[in-house]
């Protein structure tokens, strides 16, 4: 019998909830707001609440193996204490875990949102068919995540996948860590902005000027439409994100050696006018890159394994993310499925 | 009964061969030159019959689980080729672990050097009865490992643990390996030497110089010995080394997320001298590190365990390697004990 879980991306603004079964098919969807105004009791019943509407439904035709919870901040993986959310204010020190194991009886499994996603995109998404990954999302900040043997590596305090902080410029701009010059400062969407807003301070006449005033939400896409208009100063700043980022992969990659990296997040939209100057970073400061980069890696955008060559090991994989914000649920649900997920 | 084995660590300049039991008890020791001018066989033929003798005197006492090697260079894992090997001319994608498991009818797994040596450390040394760790290893060349469960990380092509080329300053000192500022062109020992240089070459009339002309063995040595004694362009040549290795510990940190990093190899010695730049410049550039510091870092020497304090979670230590050369003996002794070692 097809067994289900129930996987919930609980969000600082969207609580979503789905039920999906073994082999990764989504049974069910529901979206709800996430009221973290009305407080911390209200946001539990709410989700208590649809996860007992989507379970019952399956109740006699698959049996519930449990329900992954993805979360915006540090979960203490013993405890299922959520140790400290900035988006979920009144959270902090909260036993989530026992909690909504008491309330629905059954088994629960905590995860970061951002270690979620990548065990989303492993098992499912860009790194379907990999057991090893790590994905960097690149969004308001700039988060992570590692799988390893088809699980979270959550590190010894829940802590690890945080290549946003990892510093590139190591007297570079400020970053709200208390560090200088992290990867967050130059790859992210406010990091983009930014920079734009830098170019304009040195060249007030330019395309980007004219966005940045006639457009009251000028924004990291509002960046990328002219920089794929050819527009040189947008092209530039995506240069310069895209050198940043190959700069941290070059790392994680001469570190881990691992055979794919993901990357995902909204900014990752902007792939087209990152990526070039990303992999020619890559190439040039990973030794371990340079030795095992596919012929064309740009030209591998989807269903990676599928272009896994033949030769003296695998290939490394640097591609796009594929399921959106759909990874965090399917994650999420993936969580209960996998033996020793509390480690 | 207790059982054995045999660890090898193969240099460019000794073969040192080990029995070693499961408990770790070294039983034998013999310390060889590698004839490498001789070429491959004749070295094949030394280790062979050195590790012969040496088991042969235990084969009514204790059965022998099987060999380790640690190589200097890659290895493909699954074949047991060495691919590359720089130290080691005329071996390349020579078949040693097939060729020395016929020669001898037992179990042969192969290691990288560094690899091995962190195995080493993490069964014997500053990270005994820690199952997950890296090492970073400073001497000629910064190389590493990552023990992961207590098994070596080898990544998809064995090619793991290459923190030595992290880039810390994206636009600064030329390497080998075709990038620009790598972790290994700041905390090497030629690097060391190569930064004194260019103090000297801005001040002909520094103790830094007096010291250079006079020693016609000018090595990182002497210029700690300086730093010891108060010299400050002595001092400041280590605080760089140390800020660079703690930027790269940083990223290491909020990556990984482990308890435990042993810094070794010969550089280490100076850990008076770069630890309090390191140890600063990771509090500031790594949040996780912050997060999960000890009270005082300096303080764990040895036995880190003991010092591992209650709390939240455990403390992220860093510290110095306790075995010297020998983690790579008894780490190579490690590889046939432990299960799955050749992934």
């Amino acid at each position: 019998m097809n067994r289900i879980s129930i996987g919930v991306d609980l969000g600082g603004t969207n609580l979503r909830i789905a039920a999906v079964d073994e082999q990764g098919a989504l049974l069910e969807k529901v979206t709800l707001g996430t009221k973290v105004s009305l407080g911390r009791d209200r946001v539990i019943d709410d989700m208590c609440d649809a996860i007992q509407r989507v379970s019952v439904k399956y109740k006699d035709s698959a049996p519930l193996l449990g329900i992954g919870i993805g979360v915006p901040g540090i979960i203490d993986m013993q405890t299922g204490l959520l140790r400290e959310s900035p988006n979920l204010p009144g959270w902090a020190d909260y036993p989530v875990r026992a909690e909504i194991e008491r309330r629905l009886n059954t088994i629960v499994v905590l995860g970061n949102d951002a270690n979620v996603a990548a065990l989303g995109e492993e098992w499912l998404g860009a790194a379907k068919g990999f057991a090893d990954m790590a994905m960097v999302t690149l969004g308001t900040g700039v988060g992570g995540g590692l799988v390893l043997g088809g699980k979270i590596w959550h590190g010894a305090n829940g802590m690890a996948g945080e290549w946003g902080h990892a510093t590139v410029e190591p007297e570079g701009h400020p970053c709200g860590c208390g560090n200088r010059g992290c990867l967050e400062q130059y790859a992210s969407a406010p990091a983009v902005v930014r920079m734009a807003r830098e170019a304009i301070a040195t060249n007030g006449g330019s395309a980007l000027a004219r966005a940045a005033n006639s457009n009251p939400e000028f924004s990291a896409k509002s960046i990328y439409n002219l920089a794929i208009q050819g527009d040189e100063d947008a092209r530039r700043i995506f240069r310069y994100m895209g050198r940043c980022l190959g700069i941290v992969l070059a790392t994680l990659v001469n570190s881990l050696n691992l055979p794919i990296y993901v990357i995902g997040g909204g900014v990752s939209s902007a792939w087209e006018a990152f990526s070039p100057a990303m992999f020619e970073e890559l190439r040039r400061r990973s030794i371990v890159y340079a030795a095992t980069a596919p012929d064309d890696p740009s030209a591998i955008k989807e269903g990676a394994s599928a272009h896994v060559e033949a030769g003296p090991g695998p290939k490394t994989i640097v591609t796009r993310a594929l399921l959106g914000s759909d990874a965090g649920l399917y994650g999420a649900a993936r969580l209960p499925m996998i033996a020793g997920a509390r480690r």
